[in-house]
């Protein structure tokens, strides 16, 4: 079911295929993403912008809260900008804080190749009860 | 003063050009910004993927933020996610919350044509104490 | 239906006692909390602790996410302190930012006598589906 | 230096003395703060009331985030709320996430006795540049 969870991804989500991340990893409950950083993902202060790297985590919470195929929506998330880089190669990680019934919460924590800490995302997704797949 | 640094967002924002955004108003404290939502902007589930709708309010703060013409990095950012479309135009405002010497908040609310609520980003920044211009 | 709910509060919420909290106004979707700050509010730094100013806005963002009588509980929260102060008269207000069957968003802000802006809080509760009163 | 910052805490925070924090430990960014819970900390639900939980995690926060001895100010907290119970004694434990001159973000987990987790806290403070003890 995680291949087909996975292949879900890869093949509908259009804004992921747009910035280019590939799912490097898939489990229950996690999930890790990766992608080389362009310069059209860059801002006026020619560093990654905010919006890609929240894009990337959510990308990554976005797989990780629905590994259990029960349909889930992010509902809210917080995220913290620890470290400004200009480019080269970095990846997310997706772990889950606490599964549940209606609503479960996951930490997703983004690193460049050095594994310095880019950015911490916290988010809640709301489970639909439909599956996924 | 204004000019300048819209012209400054529009011309050296690389990841903006990429998703399309146009500043459509600038005031000090103030912006706003509209897109074109396009397919490429979608997620798995067929709406407007939450780091698009991101993306667009973390711009629109980063306009607002500047507008002191001190360079304003954001520390952190919240965002609640309210409801999801599938295509339109939508745009995002920001205003300020509080000004501060070393720290200041925004409050950014992103809406679709019907002026229906999407979402709704609060983020703090630093102000580093250089000129952006 | 708002005065039960006003007095299941004010009967029931015994942390709001503790901290001398008075509901002072309450309407669908909005909220009126005010407290009388005394020395046991503070913190080490002789401010009003932050935990204090939360514990404010939670229970105004409690009391206006239940005037529905769903019962509602919070599932998340983010507050950005913007002045610290010491002491006097301190009010928050609730309002709604979306309502909704499973989840809804609400905003709070807190403000001294003189309606300088202490804190932003944003929160979600998720609706439980049961009476309250 | 610690033990001194242990004690003006445990000394000069009269709104952690009034909920009956306890710090059991303090290292360089990290601190365990643990409490007894009363009926008086409890919500119109007859669970721990939120503001309480907050405390909780803030005070622990505030204790792990000053540790470098340079006095640190929260600006922004996100949380979390998994489980709700009614009494027994919980703890929180603060960890570093990021150091840095100006601003640092910590992560706060709330547990109960069994090890359950109870919330989930990350903030940010503004690190003043000033001597706390």
């Amino acid at each position: 079911m995680l291949s087909k969870i996975k292949f879900f991804f890869e093949k509908k989500d259009r804004f992921a295929k747009l910035l280019g991340f590939k799912i490097v990893d898939i489990q229950n409950g996690y999930a890790k993403v990766e992608v080389q950083v362009k310069d059209e993902h860059l801002n006026g202060a020619d560093v990654i912008h905010g919006g890609f790297l929240f894009s990337l985590a959510d990308y990554t919470f976005a797989i990780a809260s629905n590994t259990k195929n029960n349909l889930s929506i992010a509902i809210n998330a917080n995220i913290m900008f620890h470290r400004a880089i200009s480019g080269g190669k970095i990846y997310a990680i997706a772990k889950e804080i606490k599964d549940g019934k209606n609503v479960a919460s996951y930490e997703i924590n983004i690193y460049d190749e050095k594994k310095n800490i880019l950015a911490t995302f916290v988010g809640t997704v709301f489970r639909k009860g439909v599956k996924l797949v």
